[in-house]
């Protein structure tokens, strides 16, 4: 009963979005040139900036506020057709399409029809495109904004649309991709493919598409020129605080370096650019409940907003609309624990400033550590986590379970968490809202609470995009929606949010 | 003896504001008549207006905002001088006079000194002054606008200085009063009263301050007219969802009349209001990790703040400004379970529609019902909080714990959270930032994520307050702050925020 009212009602909504988003002359500047970068900061709760915040206040007891805190604007709601709890596939579309859709949908609406983007809809019209992450670049976000399909996992067909080597429009989609995920552009037989057949992405890159292919930290130091592809890591790339500088770009590199060359190859056009960056991996720490991961991520994210609002006030002849939202929170993180007397409250930022690795990489080097002597543990595994005082339960803890890096960082997650005072509810997402922050041109624009959807209507408004003419072209193309974009035979529909059933008592 | 210090001060405060107010350039209108409507939603999160949306949500499928989400206009970072999870006398201290201080502190600073509060200034200004909350009206949020005191747990001595019978400035301060907490009105010779001494303040108010003094439903019918205080409580007023509509009226009923009657005090007067209305009790019901309570204490939050912004279209002659943001927020509200296969996420607001009470009710209820029967524990307790469908194992438990409302309490919260996937991971406040609201003249000045304590000087600077000169004011009167406002012992001094020592392990 609720069901298929939900799916009415849900459906009207999604048409007066659509409709809403194709009125004309909704903008200024609808023909001048200009620039849209959209900065995705994935798993990034309130509570996050929080965390991070603190932590840096902590350690100078002046900075009171991070670089994005001044941009702030107000919040995303960020539910998808069916679920209060989304993920990054229905939220990323809202951002890309300006349209809701169900949780693992990648650029497509509940019937598995795919939505034009604003970053197809940008590069028709002349713009150049780029996107820049440092998860795998065929990761749900970054898929959303030039491949379609209805489950986020399907990574081979993902990498095939981003590429352009098969996507429904016939030709790439994308100038200029930078970050990890390497493993899907290269064929099975090669070493660490993930792969399940032999198409070689980058070879038909280079040879057939015209993309510089980067795949080393030298090879991001040439200079460089649209369109070119470069993925660092076959899977995604490292945690800010792994990161070896001489082997993988930051996230503020590689943001500078695509900007310039975004704006480069876009110097002699009538149109400007369209980018992407997502700050990826401060939702995996979320999902690992990991602190250390998510605050260094976190920070990095602050301090490449902080570069590339300065590199848009250096750039103004071609005027810069940033926007920046997170897709959902991740870990239903919170800040702080009651106490039974004074001081009342226990949340302690300083133990992060013991921390040198994630959980991840000390369990594996706990792992591989030929020996299994307390000292080493006490000083390499847990030191290095921002626990220099490790219980004589929590040694033994790490001990028993050596050979399994999951229970060793389970463990180091734990023996954190608790020193810190922070909790996590969930290894999953949560529904909460996320903040919204702007910068440049008509940012302003967008002060207030908003569905995530009214965020890719908004890049359309201001680039002057035509979505709508975008999705009839993907969606004449129905050899290729049957082929790759629906799902091959029945699939499990979800329920609808008002519908989920009770199996978590 | 305070009193004719009071009046002298008095005199030379009169002049130097004269003075003062022709300085030119301090902030706009200072010369107009303006009103500001300060509202604090008490320990309300950003996860609490999701969970109060996504059930309206639910039992419509089509109300995807809620009349606040309109008015979000940036974030508010809530951290105090000696915890980085602050307390509503610090954070309220911020929003009254501009200062931050330490968790517990009432208007005064780090070293007790009181600081002149926005409600005090815009009284020495002329301007009407009201107080409208749910709680105790001696509780620290409300207590912060007009009285000074080193512990906000002093309530005795808070209720003779926020109703003027033993103020610092040498008269009462507070035009209107409504809310809860009589107790500490009345001597303790009389019943239920809350006072260890025998002054009578609601006597005194009546007989030497000329306040009409308002305790029944029906009294709050009467036409009104400043000053009046309203206490229909002994101690907090009921929550929403608990609430007898024939004997205490609404927090929006209250905030309208006061409202209207400000308004008509302040016609003839060449300034106009300020008014501090709070929804006390969402924080009550997050320290209780009641879903229920807390939800409907939001939807009334929401309910006021929409019939006050239509209030304010009504009666632009004297334009107002209205923020609102929470202190902090409570009880580490996260929404959402993850599940091991689809949905993937575990959140139903559908369990909140069989709510009819707190379990604060219910649990009373059922430890003075007679029998032990499960049919009545099934259908009146668990049923009337939302859950239609006990296990054996929670019924159980409810009658094992019968004569504990605290423990029945308990069952009833687990159970109930579990069915709608909600989480809560303290019973005390967390550090997490709050969002900022505005309506009004002026409101978008106030856009982004600010220190609390820039809200309080935003008032301020809206009013054309002076802010300083109350605080001297203030200051210069040491009797009264030797007697009245610092600790009369030695006060064992909180940690620092950057020195909290570890016993949470």
């Amino acid at each position: 009963m609720y069901f298929s009212k939900g799916i009415f009602l849900i459906a009207l909504a999604g048409f007066a979005e659509v409709a809403l988003s194709h009125k004309p002359g909704k903008g200024p500047n609808r023909n001048a040139k200009r620039n849209f970068i959209m900065v995705i900061p994935d798993g990034f709760g309130p509570a996050s900036e929080a965390l991070a915040r603190h932590y840096t206040h902590w350690t100078n007891n002046a900075t009171i506020d991070l670089p994005i805190d001044k941009m702030q604007i107000g919040g995303i709601r960020t539910r998808s057709t069916d679920s209060y709890v989304p993920d990054s596939a229905s939220t990323a579309t809202a951002y890309s399409c300006g349209i809701k859709t169900y949780n693992g949908g990648i650029a497509v609406d509940d019937s598995y029809a795919p939505c034009g983007t604003v970053l197809e809809a940008a590069k028709a019209k002349g713009y150049k495109t780029g996107l820049i992450v440092t998860s795998r670049i065929t990761h749900a976000t970054p898929a959303t904004y030039a491949s379609h399909i209805y489950d986020r996992d399907i990574e081979d067909n993902i990498a095939r649309q981003l590429i352009g080597e098969n996507h429904p429009l016939g030709k790439p989609q994308v100038d200029l991709i930078l970050g990890g995920g390497r493993c899907y552009f290269t064929p099975k037989s090669t070493a660490k493919s993930c792969r399940k057949d032999d198409i070689d992405l980058l070879g038909w890159a280079k040879s057939k598409a015209g993309y510089q292919v980067l795949t080393t930290r030298k090879d991001f130091e040439k200079k460089t020129k649209l369109p070119y592809i470069g993925l660092f890591t076959e899977s995604h790339m490292s945690y800010e605080i792994d990161r070896d500088p001489a082997v993988e770009p930051s996230l503020t590199e590689m943001a500078i370096k695509g900007l310039n060359d975004l704006l480069a190859a876009s110097k002699k056009e009538k149109t400007g650019f369209f980018v992407m960056i997502e700050a990826s991996r401060i939702d995996h720490a979320g999902h690992a409940n990991d602190p250390v991961g998510h605050l260094h991520d976190i920070l990095q994210y602050n301090t490449m907003m902080k570069t590339v609002t300065e590199w848009i006030d250096k750039n103004s002849d071609a005027p810069t609309t940033l926007i920046s939202t997170a897709d959902h929170e991740c870990g239903g993180l919170t800040l702080g624990y009651s106490l039974t007397g004074p001081p009342d409250y226990w949340w302690a930022p300083q133990y992060f400033a013991g921390a040198k690795n994630t959980y991840e990489v000390l369990a594996a080097k706990w792992k591989s550590y030929a020996g299994t002597d307390a000292a080493y543990l006490k000083t390499e595994i847990f030191g290095k986590y921002g626990v220099p005082d490790p219980t004589a339960a929590e040694l033994a803890a790490a001990t028993a379970g050596k050979s399994s890096t999951s229970a060793v960082g389970a463990v180091l997650a734990k023996a954190m968490n608790a020193r810190l005072g922070v909790n996590w509810s969930t290894g999953g997402h949560t529904g909460v809202d996320v903040n919204l922050y702007g910068y440049g041109v008509n940012h302003l624009k967008m002060v207030g609470n908003h569905e995530n959807s009214d965020v890719g209507n908004f890049v359309a408004q201001e680039l002057g995009l035509d979505l709508k003419s975008i999705t009839r072209k993907l969606q004449k193309n129905k050899k290729f929606i049957d082929a790759y974009v629906k799902p091959q035979g029945k699939v499990q529909k979800r329920d609808s949010c008002s519908k989920h059933v009770n199996e978590h008592l």
